[in-house]
């Protein structure tokens, strides 16, 4: 009896779902948009806004999950109407997919979240700054990422463009956060749900560049119970990601949802009993979900972002080789582009944060000298 | 610049071996013998007996490696000649295909073997056994493994059916053993060369069942330093798996060897800090080998064969994931057949050998219920 899951998206994170898939003897495919993505070993290539194409593709697998959060709904909602098994559900994912839907639900859960409010007109935006110190944060209810779709704006002529295309719009109070943590979770069908420790993410331009796991001083029992409180207010199933704004007092607040691996759970691959990916197919598989212990007490996780320069990082790997340290390099067989990410360094230690980072750091140093 | 390694053979081991070429975004691709091989995701089929085959195959890729040593010598030789980056190369593989060459270099390099003579006739048989207690192993130089091609004699009228085939045949010494260890190392070309601390194999019908890692009280030192003197002797390049008698008085006797990744280092995949299915690329690829120490203090790894009546294992894998244990259970993707290796658990311990078996064993039973 061999299991097979179906993953819609090639990306990096499908990749990373085919080396369990491999180990536990998972059948794996996965539809990719493009020939040459990061998870061509196991991919067929085709449209997922194409209705015919994704059925075609869910006939050959016994479950359908995602490497992204952009498959049209309705398609999806045609996949339940079929009698696809899809996790997570489209009635989890939409919360995932659009922020307004998201901070309604999460609102009547009582999550602790930021104020905001839906816009609807240059009013809605004026009123809400006025009320808050002048300066709030505008979002796209759908389609944003890695810092696009997200605009600071202390007037409504701030959002003059996009007020005239018609988007869905919420504005959000801007958290004067002191640090952002990520809480890591799986739940599957039948309910079991286990969390990995909470850890703190450093983005820069708006992308994740650092992860720190596990986050230094943190509410971890307060971190786990909103991660829990989502995973089963919204029948999450396979991993979720729940970004955390901590601020100066110690409250958090829930920034973003993501229903799949996220960049703030690489670090698990070597840094946790069980990875976010063999998790999330297990999940999805509604298995038994395995231990988050961590293997080492600490473990860092550093983006590798295309440089300004040609780099495609494997032309260094004999200079990273000799350092004598426990980084673990993962390339996501990308062609290069400046600010893309294109792999990431897992470093751990038994000692601290600190001497995980810097031992991942001279293997970042290495491989973009 | 994309590393490519081309693996010729499509069993669990190049199965093996695609798990870390993910991870560092090399590219693999593997010449299959059958269309529904364990290393499917990479392969191609075609068959390795054919030079043509291998030629175009071997265009393909910057480095042509093995899942087996069944490659003919002729067809290697042919690459070579082509100027073809093969590695471990033809003139260290010959010392693992045929066990005539392997005993008469390790002697000229006066490493620790059996007793052994060559075969040409019954009067060498009768003659080996009248002065080793009337018993010996009979093998054939080539083609034997898991058990098949060697055979206890008393007479050489036990050998009656293998001396008119016309075999090369060799005959060793019975050694009366206490225990059976491996001692696994790589290198790479450039010449460096690196040990895991060795193992002890239990075998059952000649097949390996149980690896504990490391071995209890064994002398380390000696059988690195057997392993490093048949690595450079021989200029293996690659995974070198020794396999050695330990006598009662303590001695260590080279039994057999095997140029590629190897049962008793599976356990490397969660228990060393780099695998050797990893090291086997790195060294291949002549790039700088990855640190051997122990991700826990204790290994125990079992092969999952296939039991009488059938099972693939993954139906059993809810019973195997409620039990709290550190065991990875792995799959190969292959179908059911008895005594075929299917698959294989590692359990780790901090603790004690003892520990880790106990762990590993409750998953066995688990799978096997």
């Amino acid at each position: 009896m061999v299991r097979t899951v179906g993953i819609i998206g090639g990306g990096q994170l499908a990749r990373m779902m085919i080396v369990p898939a491999i180990e536990l003897g998972f059948e794996i495919k996965v539809l990719a948009e493009v020939d040459q993505s990061p998870a061509k070993l196991a991919a067929t290539v085709g449209d997922y806004n194409d209705l015919q194409t994704v059925r075609e593709f869910a006939k050959t697998v016994e479950v359908i999950t995602f490497d992204h959060e952009h498959v049209p709904l309705d398609i999806l909602d045609a996949l339940i109407a079929d009698g696809v098994n899809v996790q997570p559900p489209p009635n989890a994912l939409v919360f995932a997919q659009n922020k307004l839907a998201m901070r309604k639900r999460l609102a009547e859960l009582n999550v602790p979240i930021p104020d905001w409010a839906e816009v609807r007109s240059a009013d809605d935006i004026d009123a809400f700054i006025s009320t808050h110190s002048g300066v709030a944060i505008l979002k796209t209810a759908t389609g944003g990422y890695d810092g696009k779709g997200v605009r600071v704006v202390r007037s409504s002529s701030d959002a003059a463009d996009w007020l005239t295309t018609g988007k869905e719009l919420l504005i959000e109070e801007k958290v004067e956060f002191v640090r952002e943590l990520a809480q890591l979770s799986a739940r599957n069908p039948s309910g079991q749900w286990l969390a990995w420790p909470v850890v703190q993410t450093i983005q820069r331009d708006g992308v994740c560049a650092e992860v720190h796991a596990p986050a230094k001083d943190a509410d971890q029992l307060n971190a786990a119970k909103i991660a829990e409180a989502i995973a089963t207010g919204l029948s999450v199933t396979g991993v979720l990601a729940v970004e955390l704004f901590e601020t100066a007092d110690g409250r958090l607040l829930v920034n973003e949802l993501a229903m799949r691996p996220h960049n703030s759970g690489h670090f698990s691959i070597e840094g946790s009993a069980t990875s976010q990916f063999e998790q999330h197919l297990r999940a999805v598989l509604d298995l038994p979900l395995g231990s988050t212990e961590g293997t080492s007490a600490f473990a860092v996780m550093l983006n590798l972002l295309g440089p300004k320069t040609e780099n495609t990082f494997a032309e260094h790997f004999e200079q990273a080789w000799v350092l004598e340290n426990t980084s673990h390099i993962h390339l996501y067989g990308k062609e290069y582009r400046a600010g893309r990410k294109m792999g990431h360094i897992t470093a751990l230690s038994s000692d601290s944060l600190e001497d995980a980072r810097s031992q991942a750091l001279a293997t970042y140093n290495a491989l973009l000298a």
